[in-house]
Order: structure tokens, then C-alpha cells, then sequence
């Protein structure tokens, strides 16, 4: 039997936090004069009473909490999310933008799994508490995956996480907590350390200190939420875009490494084979959608430049700014968005998607492939940041791949089944499933919306963005019947 | 260095073969009384020429002809598949349909890959001679794939194929031919067998023995060339229809389980772990086509079936026959189809695509994958056909899934960067890189045709057609310039 005391008493602190913090735009909304902070309150008061009654029905002996087991991880994974996201939609349901629940939760998951799509239409003019709290959800969601991914998708073994054991040995697990909270911590400092100086840059760069609080919440966490319908097209401005695309980057890089760097070692950071990896996919990446665009007369001298490194670097880090209608460049540019949408950025990071690391093992298996091929005679081992790259990595990485490809035909093949048109299905489902946000096409390409999406197609959008975020086998070892057994 | 005489010497031998059997279509437009037969004694005078000065160019002590290793394997099989198809397509410069040289090349490279598809217009009204050609390059190209695959590709162990070696540690050298010689004899009379049996149901089935005879080298081979633009949609026979569906399965099953199959041990085929997954998975991708006729009305009832197996059946064993225009199902039916022609059929077969058993070892990878993460102490291994699968294999297959995928995507990125729309541009990739012929959209569907296509586009296609058919390695590795060293 799961015991799922210590399960409702985390969820219950998590949720009291959540409701907490649900006083922020209630105070915004207050303060401009908008009724809107009512619903805040009203959020508030039902989250921390479940909050509450789930703390204290799960209240426990202290010892439990330290001794969770593995089960018991992969269930407070996808519960908490689900739970967090649930509560947080309901605010869309009761302030000014009044979303139908499916419409609520949509917009909630994709603020938490730093998705940043919207079917709120018209942000110009949605009151300051709306937007901020979107940013929110955002910025608490970046921090969240960033923590359950260093801290717990590794103890899970989750499609090739192993190679980022610290110390392989050391899996015992009294210490999960422990180290759970440094690293935690750590994290944490430097998350903040990005988020000051991300809305310091933006507000230098001329926007309005809101504008420039709620931008960095979208870009540190890689969520891509704006005040405007237009995203960043709306500033228009050289600065801002520079300013955005160095911190889209950094937020997608392994988190954690930034701490040696900021002590005197940055080549932990510099030459880590995954940043490095990273970088060469992105300015490569840049390259070919600048020539592109130069090539079909789409755009010309520095501005094509501009577009490609703002838009390339957007969507690889799964954020989802745009600052230009890219959705209008055809269909090399569909395929172009889709492929780096699921590449995504760098383990560790806020970035979603297959991943860099991923892309690297796949890489090397395909050059020992050919080794092998050439002589056959041979043993070859592959290395991965110095360390030799057992076959056995390799095929858990094959296996979340597959499960990876099924997933994104099984979503696309779904929403085309629910009647849209194969681009807008299948860019929706990379979008969805590597939370970047903008899919192609006119409905769900970056200048249009997820507005006009039925009931059941927000549902499938939904359940993918979670996939996505939680790395689908975390969600999918709950359906195993023996997952339920003993 | 490279001694290139056996090559020179064996690709001179089988110049000459098919300078000979150009012979047969110029007999039989020479009886119809047309003056195609000049062009086709003209190309063979030219090919047997070509053929006897490489033999002679090439002559060799025959000790080296059994010595060939493992470079001149490699650059044996790419040279011997592209040089026939240039000597192939000498007769569509020549005959009435005067063919421009990259359409002509492009249409034999599409019947010795077993492609199927075409850019002639108006075969219905078609000389005799030409369509018999282009079926007898089906024909040939469909036993030589399977000669090649059987007997060369486990030997370079490209893509997981070690998993075929009949005994694993008979890979001494002076082996190869005389295994090769055994295998080609046993696999080329179960390949009449099949010959006979399909060409004599479809003369029963009510089709002029020549329709007969050239269907039954597309259908055996894989192929998918008809002598009617409408394909088997020209005869809407269901007799016929029936016993296409039959010979195109039977022709994607490892060939060579025929013959213990006849021999009384039908289990060695009928409990074969490939052939079981294959007829699971047609099954199931049948079923899902049924359904979605029903459900959105297209077709009705029995109809539905029919439709939904002779065209899943002529897709996932990569022939390309149709009979009914399901390009126009919409986006639903085009994701289908480019997934189910990317599978493939199984390996030995003269099917391609990924193939069923890379597909089983993927699935075994991630089910691996999911009983790693819920007992991560646990220590578990696959099995494929009863022996122990190694994660070696599983990385092998890796490495080919990720250039194929590549290649996949390389191929749908040049196409749109030339100018074609998505779905034509990936459909069109899936359908040249799987051999299986027909695309997706009003161009290249089912009722389209390649002939609209841009001479850089049919390059494309070409090239693609020959990666697909010789399993990406056996081709890539010729241009690492490694190969070349030593």
C-alpha cells in the first residue's frame, strides 16, 4: 500500500504557498481601482483552506516525510503539478477574463509548465492582477521543474538522467531530502540573481517597470506570457530584443553551473559539453534562418539577423516571445520552428523539449553506429563529458525518444482527428509538448491564439504540456497496473 | 588503396545481364508494331558495350573475386545499384516517352528501389514495351534488394542487422560468397513462386495476361508501378483487390522462412517474431483506417475495409498501388500514411522504411526504459526472438533511427526550401525515403504524379529513393573520408 499521508501534507503546504501568494495581483488589482482583486481573494481563501485541510489530513510523523520512496516521488511529481495547476486556473474563472474551467486550466497549465500559450485575447487592455498573475505562474513554474528536475528526475532515472548523478554512488534514500534542499537553495539564489538582472536590463531598455517585471517572468522561466498581444513586436526595439535573447539563453543553460562560475570557475560553465552543444545547435540554427530569410527576400541585412537570432533562440529555449510574425514565412519555416522546438535547451534548465544532452547521445550513437559499421572488428566507446557513454545510457535515451515521437504523433494525430488542419495539429502538439508556446498557421501560429480551440482539443493541448514538462515517463509509469500493485 | 577489379568486373557482368534483358520490351513492341523497339535495342547495344568494357577493364585473377572485403563490399553495393539504374533508364530517354535525363534516371531508380513512383503521364495509352521495362526493373530490383540485404547488409552490420547472422561467429571472409550464392538461389525460387502464383490470380482475377504480368512484378517486388494511372482503382475489382493485398504481405515477410515454411515447418515462419509484429501492427493501423472512414463518413460499411486494407496493405510494405484517390481524406489520413510507409515491412523482405523488427527493438527499449525507472535496482533485458537483446543492438539501432530520422528531415527541409508546400515536401520525403511511391496532397498523392516536379526536386527525390533503399549507412560511409584513407 502507497501511503499517501506525506503526499497531501507537501501538496497542502504547496497549495497554502500558492494561495499566498494569490494576494499579489489581488494587492495590484486593489490598487488600480479594478473589482478583479475579489476573485484574487476569492482564490485565495478556497486555496488555502484545501491547502490547509490537505496539511492536516496528511499530518504525519516527521520521519515519514524524510523516508518517501521511489513510488511515492513519481505520485508527488505529477500530483503536485496537476493540483497547483488546478488551483492556480481559478482566478481565470472568477476576475474579469472569465475562462470556461477547460479554457482556466489551459491557461493555468501553460503558465506552470512554462508553456506561454493563451486563450485570453486582448492583454493590451486585461487588468494589471490578470497579467501578473499569469507572470506568476510562470515564474514559480521555472523554478519548480528546475528543482524536480536536478533533484528528482535523476533519482528517477528518467530517459538517460543518469549521466547527471553528481556521485553515482550515492543513491541512498535518507539523503534525498537533504540534498533536495541544497541544491533547491542554490538554485534558487541563482534564479534570482537572473530575474533581477533580467528586469533591471528590460526596464533599462524602456519598459515600464510592470511590463518589465512581468517580461522577466516569462523569460527567466522560459514561460513567454506578454502584456501584449503582440509580444515584444509591440516595443519594437534593438535593446529590449538583445536584452531578451541573452537571458532566453542563460535561462536555458544547466542552472546549478552558473554557482562555480560566479565563484571563479567559469569554465565549469564554458565547458560544459552540454552548453557548448547548445550553443553550436543555436548559432547554427541562427545561421540558416538568417540566409533564409535573405534567400526568399523575406527580410534583408541586419533586421533578418535580428528576427532569426530573437525568434531561433525563443523557441529553442521553449520560450516564446516573438518579435516578428514568423507564422507567415511558409512552410520551411513550419518545419524549421517545429525541429528546434523539439530540440529545446539544456537538462537542468527551464527549457522543456528532448533536450540537448539527448540530441548529444543520439549523436554520438549514430557516429559509434557508423565506427562499428566500418569495422566491425573494433571496439568503440563513445564519451560523453569525458566520461565513457555506456550502451546502456544509450538505450534509455532510445526509449524516452520513442516514447518521445509517440507522444507527439499520438497528440497530433488527435487534435487532426478533433478536426484541425495537419500544420496547425502538429506545430500545436510540438508546441505543446516541448512547452514553446507558439505553434504555426494562422490560428495557433505566434500572432494568433488558442481562443477558438474546442473543449476536448484544450484538453489534449493540456495533458500534453504536462507530459512535456514532467518528461512523460514520470506521468506514464502511473497507468502501469503494477505501478498500483503490492 | 582500393583495388576496384572485382567491382569493375561483377558491375560489368550485371551491365551485360541487363543490356540482355532489354531485349524482351524491344520483342514486344517490335510484335505490337510500334518503333520503341529501336530505342530499347539502341540502350541495350550501349549497356552490353559498357557492361563488357568494365568486365574486361576489371579482369582479375577470380581468387580476388572471392576476396572481396569490406571497403569494396561497401562501394560495391552503392556503385552496382546506381550504375544499373543509369543504363536502366537509357531506354525512357530513347522511346516515345523521351523522358529529359534527371526524369529518366528518376523513374529507373524508382523501379530498381522498388519505389513506384512516376513522371510519365498517361499510361493507359503507354506502349507496351515501356511499361513492361519499367515493371521488370521493379522486378529485378525487388530479388536483388533482398540478395543484398540478406546476404551483404548483416555482414556490415548496418543498423542492428547483426541481430540476422544466421550463426554469429560465421563471419569469416572466405565465406561470404558461397553463402551468398545459397541464399540468393533459395530466395530467388521462392521469389517465382511468389511470381507465378500472384501473376496467375490476377489473370484469374480477370486482368489481359500483360496487365497481369506487369502488376505481379510491381506487387512481389514491392514496387507499385500499374499500367493504368488509376491503378487498381482501374479494374474496382475486389476479387483482384483481394489477391493484391495477399502478394503485397506475403512480399513483405523475410523471404528466405519460406522455405522451411514449405518444407513442414510453416511455425519457423508463422511463429517468427517479426512476421507476428508486422501482422499485428497491419491489423491495427487496418482497424484505425476502418474507423476513421466511419466516423467521418467517408466511406461506408464493408467498402471502408476494403479501402482501408488494400491501401494500409500497399503503404506499410512500401508498394504504392492504390485503389481509391485517399488523398483527398484530409490531414488525418496524410499523417497516417507517412507514418505507417515509414515503418515499413520487415527486414529480408523486399519491403523498406524503418522496418518492423527496428521498430521491436525501439519498443523493447522503452518498456526496458519504463521497468528501469520503477525498479531502478533492478537488472532487466530485453529479448527479441528469444535470445537476449543487448543494449549494443539497441544503440546500433539508435544510431540508424537518428540518421533516419535526419535524412528524413533533411530531405522534407530541401524539397519545401525548393519550393513545395509542407505536406507535399514531407510526404513526398516519407514516400522516397520508405520506397513506398505515393505522397500526400494534390501533387504528389495518389492520383497525382512526380512529373510537375523541378529538375532540382527530382534530384532530391532520386537521392533519396537510393538512401532509403540501401539503409542510409551502406551509402553514408562512402563519403567519410576515412573510408578513403589507408
Amino acid at each position: 500500500m502507497l501511503d499517501l499521508r506525506p503526499l497531501s501534507m507537501v501538496i497542502g503546504y504547496m497549495l497554502m504557498a500558492l494561495g499566498a501568494s494569490m494576494t499579489i495581483p489581488a494587492l495590484f488589482d486593489f490598487a488600480a481601482g479594478n473589482r478583479d482583486w475579489q476573485g484574487f481573494l476569492l482564490s485565495s481563501a478556497l486555496t488555502l483552506f484545501a491547502g490547509l485541510a490537505l496539511a492536516l489530513t496528511g499530518r504525519a510523523p516527521k520521519e515519514l516525510l524524510t523516508q518517501i520512496n521511489l513510488r511515492q516521488a513519481f505520485l508527488l511529481t505529477s500530483l503536485s503539478w496537476i493540483m497547483i495547476s488546478v488551483f492556480a486556473a481559478l482566478p481565470f474563472i472568477f476576475v474579469k477574463v472569465h475562462l470556461s474551467v477547460p479554457d482556466a486550466i489551459f491557461e493555468s497549465v501553460s503558465g506552470f509548465t512554462t508553456t506561454g500559450s493563451t486563450v485570453i485575447v486582448g492583454l493590451d487592455t486585461t487588468a494589471p492582477g490578470t497579467l501578473l498573475w499569469r507572470g506568476l505562474t510562470h515564474w514559480i513554474g521555472g523554478v519548480g521543474i528546475v528543482v524536480t528536475a536536478i533533484a528528482m528526475l535523476p533519482l528517477l532515472q528518467v530517459g538517460g538522467m543518469q549521466l547527471f548523478h553528481m556521485e553515482s554512488s550515492d543513491r541512498s534514500e535518507e539523503k534525498i531530502l537533504p540534498r533536495m534542499a541544497q541544491i533547491a537553495q542554490t538554485t534558487g539564489l541563482i534564479y534570482l540573481g537572473l530575474s533581477l538582472a533580467c528586469a533591471l536590463s528590460f526596464w533599462a531598455g524602456g519598459m515600464s517597470p510592470f511590463d518589465a517585471a512581468v517580461h522577466m517572468m516569462g523569460t527567466v522561466s522560459g514561460g513567454g506570457f506578454s502584456t501584449s498581444d503582440k509580444s515584444f513586436a509591440n516595443w519594437d526595439s534593438v535593446p529590449l530584443d538583445m536584452a531578451a535573447i541573452l537571458f532566453m539563453f542563460l535561462a536555458a543553460l544547466p542552472l546549478i553551473l552558473f554557482w562555480p562560475a560566479v565563484h571563479g570557475k567559469p569554465m565549469v560553465l564554458l565547458g560544459n559539453s552540454q552548453v557548448r552543444a547548445f550553443f553550436l545547435i543555436t548559432t547554427a540554427a541562427i545561421a540558416i534562418l538568417t540566409i533564409f530569410q535573405w534567400s526568399t527576400g523575406l527580410n534583408e541585412g541586419w533586421q533578418a539577423l535580428r528576427y532569426a537570432a530573437f525568434n531561433t533562440v525563443s523557441i529553442i529555449t521553449n520560450t516564446g516571445f516573438m518579435n516578428t510574425d514568423y507564422g507567415v514565412w511558409g512552410p520551411f519555416a513550419t518545419t524549421y520552428f517545429i525541429c528546434i522546438a523539439l530540440i529545446g535547451g539544456c537538462s537542468g534548465s527551464t527549457a522543456s523539449g528532448l533536450k540537448i544532452f539527448r540530441v548529444q547521445v543520439l549523436y554520438l550513437a549514430m557516429v559509434n553506429q557508423i565506427k562499428r559499421v566500418m569495422y566491425p572488428n573494433g571496439v568503440f566507446t563513445a564519451h560523453y563529458n569525458n566520461r565513457p557513454l555506456s550502451d546502456a545510457t544509450i538505450s534509455s535515451v532510445t526509449g524516452f525518444l520513442f516514447l518521445f515521437l509517440l507522444t507527439f504523433g499520438g497528440s497530433g494525430l488527435l487534435l487532426a482527428a478533433l478536426g484541425l488542419d495537419m500544420t496547425t495539429a502538429f506545430s500545436a502538439a510540438a508546441a505543446m509538448l516541448s512547452n514553446s508556446g507558439p505553434g504555426m498557421g494562422p490560428i495557433v501560429g505566434p500572432a494568433g491564439n488558442f481562443s477558438t480551440m474546442s473543449a476536448p482539443q484544450i484538453w489534449v493541448l493540456t495533458v500534453t504540456m504536462l507530459l512535456g514538462r514532467l518528461e512523460l515517463l514520470t506521468v506514464y509509469v502511473l497507468f502501469l497496473p503494477r505501478f498500483w500493485r503490492r
